[in-house]
């Protein structure tokens, strides 16, 4: 199987702004998708199986984890929530970009089976801007921003483990810098060479 | 010496408009600078020394060679053609980009001395297209532009030695993409360490 698609790991902690940055990039290009996560949690209303998560019973994903159909998976709390490898090799394998949205953890699992993935973190222009998009409406108790922020500053450590940084400071820029990952991405020879396999062999007819 | 700017060479056939593209990344990117050759031959009409080449005396360039003083050099006809590392090296280290635009020989030369240097090869849409551009205003002969065909073929056929492929079939399209491979490369962790020195320090406080 030749997959001519990459790919990418993009981390963030909260308040990055790692959402709203991957939900840009993908309205305008659509050669790239997001990895829809497996989950056991109960679905929520207005969520849709498929689209938001895979719901599965936590049978059925303890056995895929068994059967190592999971690139990745966390248990969070009670529940556990994981990337399926078969969803992702198609998509690969189609040309698609696969995007997944997961935390250092994930990113270390992932990197291990998928060599050539590409890492991305996304991260706020300083610590006071940081708290700020942390507390929300102003309306949480200092304890809890407190809290927020010691998580972030945790997954923040694991910066140096990723390929590249983009700094979340103007949306619009940061979105351009993460938009020219992808775009750099599919111009390198070995990316270019499968899908130019054409081209390439009709400009050396002589 | 911490370089923090990165070296480019850009190569491409006769009539696949790299000078148009190099020119129009120039104009909208103030972090990258094209190398000034250093040059034997005579000045010629509206040129400026120290702009469009450095010229120099044989001598001097033969001196020159064996000083090492050369990241490449080029003997064209009965003049030489070389880029002096001292001046890239400056660029760099202040963190500025550099271009430089060479054949593939050169470009053989320079990936030798700079391990790290980035190569993209710009090819034409087509053989038509590359042809039809080669044949100027139409008044040359058929023998003229078979020649320059056949030299252009001869480029292409070391596409394979580049890092990055771009084909210039829409012009706005190809500059959007050389300029992406810029900015992307600025955002890999290596180089983001070296800019957001303070700003990743920062954000780790407790």
């Amino acid at each position: 199987m030749i997959a001519t698609g990459t790919l990418y790991i993009i981390s963030a902690p909260s308040g990055a702004g790692k959402t709203s940055l991957v939900k840009s990039v993908l309205a305008g290009d659509d050669q790239v998708r997001v990895s829809v996560s497996d989950t056991t949690r109960v679905m929520r209303e207005g969520e849709r199986d498929g689209v938001d998560y895979n719901f599965v019973t936590m049978q059925t994903f303890d056995r895929q984890i068994e059967e190592h159909v999971y690139l990745e998976y966390a248990d969070v709390f009670t529940n556990k929530y994981g990337t399926s490898k078969n969803w992702v090799d198609a998509q690969l394998a189609s040309g698609t970009d696969v995007i997944l949205e997961i935390d250092w953890q994930g990113a270390q699992q992932v990197r291990k089976l998928v060599t050539d993935a590409i890492s991305i973190f996304i991260l706020p222009p300083s610590q006071q801007e940081l708290r700020s998009r942390l507390q929300g409406r102003g309306t949480d108790e200092q304890a809890v921003v407190d809290h927020r922020m010691e998580n972030s500053v945790g997954e923040i450590e694991h910066y140096a483990e990723f390929d590249y940084l983009v700094i979340n400071d103007d949306f619009e820029v940061a979105l351009q810098e993460l938009s020219c990952i992808f775009i750099a991405q599919r111009l390198r020879l070995s990316q270019q060479r499968l899908r130019h396999d054409k081209l390439l062999t009709d400009l050396l007819v002589k």
